[in-house]
């Protein structure tokens, strides 16, 4: 059995929730919070970064959101994720690599530090201009996801793809941490709704991060 | 014919080029500097980050150095640089994301705003500060290279992949700026002989940044 080493709130391993979730693989959870730098989690990732994976019956650990979407990918290849011409596969990786890097240096890890870390960890209160830019940001992240979804149903193509999946959990991050404006955003909404009423999200969003709450329309599927 | 936008020291473009270099995939270069935000660059990678790759007569972009690769992999699969099992893949992954981010965070990125940016857009000098943080976090990185040559000659193993084009690339930058002590790391050393003796890297160290030079070492292979 796989075990994944995560915090509620990780968009990366959200990611790989899930993708294991629409493949149907079966894993269990092990909270691990990587500021805190626990010694042990190093064996398990170098990189002291979630999310990480250990199959002890097989001695077998894996790190890097990417890394992993991609092994199992390949190794349990039904249900594909990467599914499509060489051209559609490099859209669906350019648009992951946007929302891991772009999307969270710009909206969700400011969220995370200003709204998680200190309020639970330092007890301190959020900056409220880091708070405005990383709106900001995210409404033109908004934009952007809206004018892909003019031309098709799902992200890159008429079928869901790992693109989906990476934009839906940094999205939902930022959503449960009150940073998403949903309005105007009718197009991005209803992909998002579609999202939230997959099975593979269910667990998700049932899930709060200690005494942090969502607000009130973050796990409701007609929001 | 592709069109690589990239600049000298783009760690990123670096490993792209070494991928089509060992391929042997031919390419032009466009110089860009992703910090002057060129506006006609947003409409080949709307990131407006390096590299971005245009194939004019197939009306093709592609963007993110690891969608590029992973696309020139599957299109071009001779001299595969992702060869082995699915764990071997995850590793190859798992370390091109190491220098990708962690390394590029934490070495690369300071060296090139002290050293490159500082000083030849904004006329001003380093912070002593940051170039003494970046090069202590280079010598660790040296030392887990290290760590991985113990085993094998290439860093996962009996053949050179991804990872090591990824390690050189990322190295390279540092190293042209100054940001590698050698002392102590034979076996890194080595590799990294090894590495800069193959031709793909010949003209990447022979390229300068405009009138920042490297230290004498840097080109050469037996240094
Ligand atoms: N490239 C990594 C990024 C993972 C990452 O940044 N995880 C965060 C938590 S959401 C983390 O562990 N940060 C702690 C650190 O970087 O030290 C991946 O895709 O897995
Ligand atoms: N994830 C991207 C990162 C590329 C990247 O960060 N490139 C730098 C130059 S080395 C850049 O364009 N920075 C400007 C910016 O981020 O605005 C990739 O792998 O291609």
């Amino acid at each position: 059995m796989w075990q994944l080493y995560q915090f509620p709130l990780c968009p990366f391993s959200r990611k790989v929730r899930l993708l294991m979730g629409e493949k149907g693989i079966a894993y269990d959870l092990v909270n691990e919070h990587p500021w805190e730098h626990r010694p042990g989690f190093r064996d398990i990732n170098p990189a002291g970064r979630t999310p990480a994976m250990l199959n002890s019956e097989r001695d077998l650990t894996l790190s890097d959101s990417v890394a992993i979407c991609e092994y199992f990918e390949e190794t349990e290849p039904a249900k594909p994720l990467f599914a499509g011409s060489a051209t559609v596969r490099a859209e669906i990786r350019r648009l992951v690599a946007w929302f891991d890097s772009k999307f969270y240096a710009e909206v969700g890890a400011p969220l995370l530090q200003e709204k998680m870390i200190k309020r639970l960890f330092y007890r301190q209160t959020p900056d409220a201009t880091m708070l405005r830019h990383a709106m900001r940001a995210a409404n033109e992240h908004m934009e952007m996801i809206g004018s892909l979804l003019d031309h098709h149903r799902w992200l890159t193509g008429t079928t869901i793809t790992m693109a989906d999946l990476a934009a839906a959990a940094h999205i939902s991050v930022a959503d449960y941490l009150g940073g998403i404006d949903w309005a105007g955003h009718d197009g991005v909404h209803d992909w998002y709704a579609a999202m939230k009423s997959r099975p593979s999200f269910r667990p998700l969003l049932d899930e709060r991060m200690g005494p942090l709450l969502p607000p009130p329309h973050y796990g409701d599927v007609n929001f």
